[in-house]
């Protein structure tokens, strides 16, 4: 007699597992639709009947998740039965006393989404900004319309499916409108079989980067997103995902194409939006999953914001949907793909999954058992592994999202895991042998930069340096002139924050123009040391007063952080204080670094009370 | 033929139900031993043979687990037969080619927690801080042994069962030493049916909080600590968890309190160890769960750290260790304890749950309900439900952890999940309503203080409010005289990190003193703004060079961030820097504001070419 709603998911895939795994904390019913007995969904089900051991593209199994007691329907893969969804949502429409059954995302949207172009056509008609393309009739002059394309669109030219492509196949990157060209092209993308696939061309957009936002649309139509990421495709799979995407300008205008793309389809459930970052910085769609996304697994890592695949449940629930916020640092994301067909005995052949300390996972490949071995050793790692029965090259068999505190450090720990560096600092181990307590030596990438003005400024700013270097925080430490390298400042600047940078220290004497001018270019903090070089240089003659005055008297609107004339040292300790927002570790070391102080100085009035000042 | 290892938990609660979600993502194949064939653990287990529907008190069923393939044996309540733990060890000892079984924690561990006055004589010889206790020989002359008691260790007493005792359960506080008192704390404690139940006695600690860390320790003795947290019980059953514990110089105290402890027992696995914080600073030791403890579910929701949970798995399976670090900001537990027997009817009839909105869950009872559903409407709150069949006064049926960037926001949203506020701006449906980006508007607790040295600064030091305000940044604006409200003074710069301030913007005029004093007391960055108070109070004469001079040129040990004379607007900048390394929103809308005096300036610049510089 409960009014609880029961969850059935078309497909039991990884998607469908991660969805499962967020329900069981909901205590939500769920049943899943998969043609495979041990998919990786069905590995977390407690009961048999849970799971409808038939394809999801057959009609009368998507009925039957119905009526085994599904209220909602959802998809973890858009390769359904349309027509079928439609027909419980008539059979079960909540009239004349009969049950109802909602289906989300909406079937229209699944069905413009399942045909890539029509889904391309759709936008542009709702006003997003595409890429240009153009449709392939099939037939006898199909050729002919290729050719044709080619001279509309330019070389090279983006053949693709309109319908099944993923993870590269029915794509065709064709780079010659010779016919012998066009007539491999379509003969690849066709394979030997699907005589009947009915193709696209676009017109090939030389990206910056390709971003990808993950959106989700509650059922009363309130649209959120998440932050932009930029994804890194390798041989057309998903390698890379990068959150959030350094650029915020720009992963703010990804975020506003996205979510207008999204409020303009129907249906309720998260969205996965690919993206072009042209180098002139606008924005194009490219593509979008009405589902989880792969794009999207590295929320499973962010606090306090939910899960793509909670909020994917919130919402096709009609539950309120859940934070979409990510901390600061950054996270990243590995998928384990095959790389080889290896069986279970290969990987148990591999010599690190003899030793203890290993997780002997069967049926992940060499690499992957390596790849997962060594992001056990990476601090700020989580592993999902999906259960997949065989490892095939080119498949999905797991995840590893790394997050820290900058992007710098977590690229270091991705090529760790990537077994691309043999850089053993940034695995735990490295830190037990430093004896250090968890985290607060891992930093090996700058979070403070000193810059100064001249190398005759290093004596005065060593002492920030110092301090830094005491309190373990990694800093850079450079020249940069206001005045005879103006380019070389502006790209230190601009580059600051994206390069992870916190915090920058500057230093310069007289016509102090340094701190300030870098403090108009990036939003970090900028803290100003005014330097009296007494006797040389700019300094001489106004006693440091000149510096100060030209570092601190800023214009409203820019702010320089300024300190006591030559007093690096403190310089050094502001940023700690600065950076003890993001890294806690450093409020307590201050704490302590102020007892020290305070200890000195009693010690200092304990020998002055026993010595007396005469002895002194 | 794979060299995984299988897993078998002894008991599935909540504590092995979430042990085996996070065993899930690793592969890892798990058994559980649980009298309950629908225990919470169950319900996330594939197949009826992984589950043995037997009590972990008996010993043979403790044998299944390792005849049926478990390769390591780990509990999840140290009420268990300890013997027949060694049993297993002794029968698989990996010796003349018998199979290996391993048992984590060491069975000698668990031996000495079950019997907490044992525990607690083991822990004092081990050289660990505790407070004062006395055992309390069983038998005809028991009486007058809690009467002794009473007079070496003072009133009240603790009275205490040795075993068994949990959630309050074999507690008695005695008040007074009349024989009539304590014939009724052992008749209470024994209840009617335990009259062989063996008690001691403790001195009662007054203290001033109840502090907690998890300790995980690997096969090798490699000892990591959580931070510390504060634990809040409520009718002697944990409440609130608030993570982490703000004093961190108490918190490091009582982490290296939690860790020798934790070095000083034998085995593998993660530990939850309770302490009290004293009013003079001191940290006791309570006791030791040798297992995942309530007091760190909050690490479900830390990034980039790693559960207690997964810990656990990576220290008996002889895996590395993973982080134990937790992000800035604060992450409350909230405990979902049954207020009543409410069976599924009774959440089924309550009104919140029939709305569309709502999880309706059947078995909580209708506070529980309504707990459940708050959480789901405030952000940064992750809801975990156990599936226990039934709801009873006093059982643990879920928990909430709720995360934001500081304490008090996390107060605020704690208390709206309580149903103690109605205040409603915690949940997310007021963020949409206010049309704001997730997260951005959310916080109502201060970030930022503001304070200057007399009224008459107001004027000046309102630059920085507005600032802060225009960047949807809460902060706390008052008066704080350096010299004339001393105490005060000390106070503010005290509390303000612990309260959850990130910052302090401190204006003052003349013999500036407040910046400088502040500095000198709190670990947070101090922005001092140099007032030029013309005509009127301290600033008159020098033009603000005075105060300039004053704040900037502190000592090195203590940096104040100092900005232009009366330019109280860039201290509010220069705040918003700073707390973009923590309110990641922060950095984009710098750089836009920055875009948005780019823009103007150019608008200037066209309008004056356009209309020349005599007309403009």
């Amino acid at each position: 007699m409960s009014s609880q709603k029961t969850l059935g998911i078309l497909g039991g895939g990884q998607l469908g597992r991660l969805l499962l795994s967020a329900s069981q904390n909901l205590l939500i019913p769920t049943l899943i639709l998969d043609p495979s007995p041990t998919c990786p969904a069905s590995q977390l089900l407690p009961s048999p009947s849970q799971h409808i051991v038939k394809p999801f593209t057959d009609a009368a199994a998507i009925m039957e998740l119905a009526e085994r007691g599904a209220d909602v329907l959802t998809v973890e893969i858009e390769h359904v039965d349309v027509g079928a969804l439609r027909g419980v949502m008539e059979r079960y429409d909540g009239l004349e006393g009969r049950r109802k059954v909602e289906v989300h995302p909406d079937p229209g949207t699944i069905e413009v989404i399942q045909d890539k172009y029509k889904q391309k056509v759709f936008l542009r008609d709702a006003g997003c900004a595409l890429g240009e393309f153009v449709e392939i009739p099939s037939g006898q002059k199909e050729e002919d319309a290729v050719k044709e394309a080619t001279e509309g669109l330019g070389l090279p030219l983006m053949l693709k499916a309109k319908r099944l492509a993923y993870d590269g196949r029915g794509n065709y990157l064709l780079r010659s409108s010779e016919p012998s060209a066009i007539s491999t092209a379509l003969s690849a993308l066709r394979g030997g079989t699907q005589k009947d696939l009915e193709i696209y061309a676009e017109k090939f957009v030389p990206f910056k980067a390709e971003l990808a936002v993950m959106v989700v649309r509650s059922t009363t139509g309130q649209v959120k997103s998440y932050p932009c990421v930029e994804t890194v495709q390798r041989d057309n799979i998903c390698h890379l995902v990068w959150a959030p995407y350094p650029d915020s300008s720009a992963g703010d205008r990804a975020r506003d194409v996205a979510e207008k793309a999204v409020a303009a389809l129907g249906g309720a459930g998260i969205f996965g939006v690919e993206m072009f970052l042209l180098e002139d910085g606008s924005v194009l769609l490219n593509e979008i999953a009405p589902r989880p996304h792969n794009s999207g697994h590295y929320t499973l890592s962010i606090a306090p914001g939910a899960s793509q695949f909670e909020n994917h449940l919130r919402a096709v629930l009609g539950l309120p949907l859940g934070s979409t916020e990510i901390g600061e640092g950054c996270t990243a994301m590995i998928n384990l793909v095959g790389s080889s067909s290896s069986s279970t005995s290969n990987a148990g052949s591999d010599s690190t999954s003899t030793t203890s300390n290993t997780l002997a996972t069967p049926s992940l490949d060499t690499a992957l058992s390596s790849q997962t071995t060594r992001a056990l050793q990476t601090p700020g790692a989580s592993v999902y592994l999906y259960g997949k029965a065989e490892c095939r090259k080119g498949r999905k068999m797991g995840h590893v999202n790394v997050s820290g505190p900058s992007r710098g450090e977590v690229e270091g720990r991705v090529k760790f895991i990537l077994g691309e560096a043999s850089d053993a600092t940034q695995s735990s181990s490295s830190e037990e042998r430093a004896g250090a307590r968890e985290g607060s030596k891992a930093a090996k990438k700058p979070l403070v930069g000193i810059v100064m003005g001249s190398d005759s400024d290093l004596p005065t700013m060593r002492g920030a340096a110092e301090v830094l270097k005491e309190f373990g925080v990694e800093c850079e430490v450079t020249i940069v002139s206001a005045h005879r390298t103006t380019d070389r400042l502006v790209e230190y600047a601009r580059s600051a924050s994206p390069r992870g940078l916190h915090t920058i220290i500057a230093g310069a004497g007289g016509a102090a123009h340094l701190p300030g001018m870098l403090a108009s270019i990036t939003p970090l903090p900028v803290i100003g040391v005014p330097i009296n070089n007494a006797g040389g240089g700019a300094g001489g003659g106004l006693g440091g007063v000149d510096a100060l005055y030209s570092i601190v008297q800023m214009p409203k609107g820019i702010p320089v952080a300024t300190v006591a004339i030559n007093n690096s040292a403190n310089a050094g300790l502001l940023a700690i204080r600065i950076l003890s927002a993001v890294v806690p570790r450093l409020r307590g070391e201050m704490e302590d670094y102020m007892k020290r102080m305070e200890r000195v100085v009693l010690g200092k009035v304990r020998r002055l009370e026993e010595v007396g000042w005469e002895g002194y």
